[in-house]
C-alpha cells in the first residue's frame, strides 16, 4: 500500500490553536508535530530526550540559559535532553517538531501551557 | 550553550553527489540527513525501521509493490519498516530523511549505489 502523503501546509490550515502541537506522522516510536507558536513559552526541559525544531514559515528564537538561537524558515536545531530552554516569536510561526511518542510540550514544568499529548490533525 | 543552527540550503549548497545522504544532525540515536536524488533508485527495504521523506525541493515519487506515492515541497511521507520502496525523480529533488544512526540507504539489496554511511556535511 503506498504510504500516505502529508502536505505540512495543508495540516497547518487545519488548526489554529497556539502551543499546541499536533501529530502529522509517526516514525517507529518518534513523532512529527506541527506547532503554531506567538509570543512567550515557559521554561522547560527534557530529561530523557532531544528535541528538534524545524520552522516551516516564520522565525522563532529559542532561549537557553546562556545564549539564545534564532531560527528561519528552513533552518532546525536539536535542543539537548535536559536543557532547559524557552521558544519565543515575535509573530505567529510555525514549526515542526520531531519528539518521542509521549513528550509533552512543557517538559517537567506543567502550567498554562501544558497542551493535550496525542493530538493528531 | 546554544544549539548549533542548521540551515537546509546552505548544506544542500555544500555537496553535489547524488544518492549520497549527509547526515546534518543527531537526535538521539536518530539522524537527519539531507539527499540530493535524480532518476532511479533500486528496490530495497529496511527490515529494522521506518523511514521518514521529508521534500526540500523539487519532487519525487516512491514505487511501491502496489502503488506509487508522489512527494511535492513540503510534504512527507512514512515508508514503514520491512516495505520494499524504490525512490525515483524525474528531475534533481532534495529530500530530509529521517532514521536511525547506521541505516544503509540500500537497505540489505547492496550494489552501486550504495553510500558510505555516517557522512556528515
Amino acid at each position: 500500500m503506498p504510504s500516505d502523503v502529508v502536505n505540512l501546509r495543508d495540516k497547518l490550515d487545519r488548526f489554529s490553536g497556539l502551543w499546541s502541537p499536533r501529530v502529522v506522522a509517526e516514525m517507529n516510536d518518534y513523532q512529527f508535530k506541527l506547532a503554531k507558536i506567538r509570543g512567550e513559552f515557559v521554561w522547560h526541559d527534557h530529561r530523557d530526550t532531544d528535541e528538534v525544531f524545524l520552522v516551516i514559515a516564520g522565525e522563532m528564537s529559542i532561549e537557553f540559559r546562556d545564549g539564545v538561537t534564532h531560527l528561519s524558515e528552513g533552518e532546525m536545531c536539536v535542543v539537548p535532553r535536559g536543557t532547559e530552554h524557552k521558544p519565543y516569536a515575535e509573530n505567529e510561526c510555525h514549526v515542526l517538531l520531531v519528539e518521542p511518542r509521549g513528550v509533552v510540550n512543557t517538559g517537567e514544568a506543567g502550567g498554562a501551557l501544558q497542551a493535550e499529548n496525542d493530538v493528531w490533525v
